[in-house]
C-alpha cells in the first residue's frame, strides 16, 4: 500500500480556512480517497490541552512568547507521532488545519523569532517532516480579522495589534514564495473564484500521484 | 539594593536534594537573607501544570522525547518570567530545586538530544541567563533510585532503565567538570559530612558577596 499524503491548509483568522478544508474534503472523497483532519494546535488528548493552554486568556501569570512558541511545537511533536504519521503510514491521506508553517508565520514573522532559532526548534521536533502540498489563503489582515470578529470572541493571539499581523502575512509571503510545495490562494476573490482555485490545485496534485 | 543571587541544588533521585535544601536555607536564615523556594518542572500555576502532564504515567499516548524536553523549556520559560527573575530583580535570593543543568543531564545524556540542541533551545528561553552557583549531588544511580523507591511509586522518568541514569549522572559529571560555578558534592558520603560540604561551600559563596 502506497503512504498518504499530507495536505495543509494555511492562512490567517477569516481567511476560509475551514470552507477550504470541506472542499479539499468533498474532492478526496469523489476519489474514494480515505482521510482523516487534524488541526493544530491539538488534535491528540495532551495536544488539545496545550492548545487551551496556549489560546486561553485567563492566566494569572505572563505567558512568555518562548512558552508559546515550545507548547506550539510540544503540540505538534504530539500529533505527528501519534495522529499523522501512523495515519500516512496505513495509506490514509491527513487534511491539516495548519501546521509549521504557523508557527513559522505567527511565532517567526509576528513574534520576531530568529529564523535560525525557527528552524532549530522545527528541526528538532519534525525531523524533516513536511506536507506534501500546503495551500496558503492569503488576505489583508484587516478583511480577516474584521471577519473573525464578526464570528465571536478573539483568543489571546487573534487579540494581538494589527502591525503582528501584517508581520505574519509578509512571513507567510515570503515562505510561500521559495517553497515549492506551497501554493499561494487569493483569499480576497469572491468565495466561488477561491474554491476553484482550491479544487484545480488539489485535483491537480491528486492527478500527478498517478 | 543589590541584586539576589540564585543558587540551584542538583542530583539524580535519591541524592538527597531536599535535605540539601532545609540546610541552606538554614544558612540563609542564620545571615538574615531573604530567600524563595522554587522547584522544577514547575514553580507557577502553569509551570506546575505543565509538571503534571511532563510526570503523569497514565497518558492515553506516546509521550514524544521531543514534547517532554519542549515542555521541560516551557515551564523554565514560566519560572523565569514570573517568579526567579522579579525576586532576584527586587534582592531576594532564590534556591531552585533543579534547573537548567537537569535538562541538560536528563534530556541531554539521558534522551541523547545533541549537545548542540540542547545549547539552541537553551539558549532561547533563558537569553544567557544562568545561576550563580549550583551544588550538584553525585551518587551511583543505584544507590539513588533504591532510596527513591523506598519512599514511594516512580514517576514516568523516574521508571527509566538503569543505563539511562548512567548518562544523566555521565552528563552531569562532564558539565560539573566544566563550569567553575557548579560545584560537586559526594552524596554518598553520610548525611554529616554532606551537610558539611554544602555549609562550607556556601558559607564560602556568601562571604564572597561580602
Amino acid at each position: 500500500m502506497s503512504k498518504g499524503k499530507f495536505i495543509v491548509v494555511e492562512g490567517m483568522e477569516g481567511a476560509g480556512k475551514s470552507s477550504a478544508i470541506h472542499v479539499i474534503e468533498a474532492l478526496l472523497q469523489q476519489h474514494h480517497i480515505e482521510y482523516i483532519n487534524t488541526r493544530e494546535p491539538g488534535g491528540t488528548p495532551l495536544a488539545e490541552t496545550l492548545r487551551t493552554l496556549i489560546k486561553a486568556t485567563d492566566h494569572q501569570e505572563t505567558i512568555t512568547q518562548e512558552t508559546e512558541l515550545l507548547l506550539m511545537y510540544a503540540s505538534r511533536s504530539q500529533l505527528l507521532a501519534n495522529r499523522i504519521l501512523p495515519a500516512l503510514n496505513q495509506g490514509q491521506w491527513v487534511i491539516g488545519d495548519r501546521h509549521d508553517l504557523s508557527s513559522r508565520a505567527y511565532q517567526g514573522g509576528g513574534r520576531e523569532f530568529d529564523d535560525e532559532v525557527m528552524e532549530s526548534i522545527s528541526r528538532v521536533t519534525l525531523q524533516g517532516f513536511k506536507p506534501d502540498l500546503t495551500l496558503y489563503l492569503d488576505l489583508d489582515p484587516e478583511i480577516g480579522l474584521s471577519r473573525a470578529k464578526a464570528r465571536g470572541e478573539l483568543d489571546r493571539i487573534e487579540q494581538e495589534k494589527i502591525d503582528f499581523f501584517h508581520r505574519v502575512r509578509n512571513k507567510y509571503q515570503d515562505l510561500a514564495s521559495k517553497d515549492s510545495t506551497i501554493v499561494t490562494i487569493n483569499a480576497e476573490q469572491s468565495m466561488e473564484l477561491v474554491h476553484q482555485d482550491i479544487i484545480n490545485t488539489v485535483q491537480q496534485f491528486i492527478t500527478k500521484q498517478g
